[in-house]
């Protein structure tokens, strides 16, 4: 079996890795735009071989587009036209995007959209390249499957398999409550991450106090602040209506917490930790 | 030495630990008002006994009040009474209290004052209680000494010793701008971690869909939001008007995101996560 990885980033990279070390993918082909990406990515041996797209979907059993949403959108159908043209209706690709409705969309009627799977593996961390790839970073971890009756059988349990073999939980969901769900659970905490880091940089121009007095509570609430634009403005923009409702009902919260400060009252504030204290019981 | 500890939860229990482990104390005495947190200090042998307040304070060389800061402003100044009503001016005691302003207020005219170190060691979990101590908590995390000019020197140079054994970097700095800095690193990460928990909450009825899909970045953006009301509500209400400034400025950045998602403007949300961005030159 032969896997070609569009984007050896964090994603791309980390997958290269498990899928060659675990015995799926015989070869690993990478695709690498960027000239010092590809040079770190050869360096660590992500890929077998570093190749042009049009070659790596050529040899290619399964693609993997592993870049930002934004690119990836316009890459799939590319793909899709390049198997038709070859008549190749047994070759899968997938993507591994943070958004789907859209990417999703682009493809609806393409003749040959069995052939591909959308998956959206929930594993990440807030560096991004090829040197934040690392071994069993999906071991655990939920993927999701979007719109996964638009696939056909055979494509849909060859990419099943993939992602058992990266020790996976596949979760099945339609497109548009996948981008609804992620808003909640995934966009919003960078948003809220980014702004507290614009604060904090803000209030605290001497960056020295920060540094001195950052606990791991301020540590851990920020890190996502650190994440890529590269992959973050594309999800914002195309997952822009979910988003936007729930940063709505995130500043609304924010302005109860402000009110029951403003008025010291010691019973709301207490109230709504309370209620927000029952996560202990959903995140570990 | 004989050091006294009231309050056995995460940090007086920590604090316990590694102070006998480490011989800075030859006997702890563990004062604890809760019966169900008395039993289980005892259980963990976090002290080597448990005594009422008025016998710890006697007999102790160096007491530690470590409980919610609404509590501790009433205690300190019962204990510096007691400290007077004996002549015993060798005595310590100190405060591990996130916040400084008014405890340091509350004893400022008390004709013992110099035999209290006002401290806020920088460390902590989003657990609590006596089976949330651990050894280690403090290892290489800042310790902020507030206003120690009000402690006599030898006061002061005990306490140093003592979170020194603790492996802490001491810092000094008024109880006002303790307030402040603390305000913008560690209580606004809070009430977002709150406010967020409390937006998903609402959202997800589906608490399984939580359960399943949360990745690591969630998780740890929301952890701070399992912190106990009987520590945060002082907290909040005591140091209201920094945290209210904070809160207003990070409502402001919120919005701004806001407008630049609604907007679909890409250039300005990449502006607003690159600086954001560098919040990554600070921590690590």
């Amino acid at each position: 079996m032969i896997v070609g990885i569009v984007g050896l980033g964090l994603i791309g990279g980390s997958m290269a890795i498990d899928l060659k070390r675990r015995g799926f993918a015989d070869k690993v082909l990478g695709v690498e735009a960027d000239p010092v990406n590809a040079a770190a990515a050869g360096k660590m041996g992500l890929a077998d071989e570093i190749v042009p797209l049009e070659e790596c979907v050529d040899r290619s059993d399964i693609v993997v587009i592993a870049v930002p949403v934004g690119t990836a959108v316009k890459m799939l159908p590319q793909v899709l036209d390049r198997f038709q043209a070859q008549g190749a209706k047994d070759k899968i690709v997938i993507d591994t995007c943070s958004t789907k409705s859209r990417i999703v969309r682009s493809v609806h009627y393409h003749p040959y959209r069995e052939c591909y799977v959308a998956t959206h593996p929930m594993a990440g961390t807030e560096y991004s390249g090829p040197r934040a790839a690392m071994p069993n970073l999906f071991d655990g971890r939920a993927c999701i499957f979007a719109n996964s009756e638009e696939s056909s059988d055979k494509a849909l349990r060859k990419i099943e398999e993939l992602y058992g073999v990266l020790n996976m939980r596949p979760t099945y969901m339609n497109a548009d409550n996948h981008d609804v769900h992620t808003a909640y659970i995934s966009h919003i905490s960078h948003v809220t991450s980014f702004a507290l880091a614009l604060t904090v940089l803000d209030k605290e121009k001497d960056e020295k106090h920060i540094f001195d007095l950052a606990s791991g509570g301020f540590s851990s609430t920020v890190r996502l602040a650190k994440s890529n634009s590269d992959m973050w403005v594309p999800i914002l923009v195309q997952n822009r209506d979910n988003v936007l409702q729930v940063v709505d009902t995130y500043i609304d919260k924010m302005k109860e917490f402000r009110e029951a400060i403003d008025a010291c009252d010691e019973a709301r504030i207490e109230e709504l930790i309370h209620q927000a204290n029952r996560i202990k019981k959903i995140i570990r």
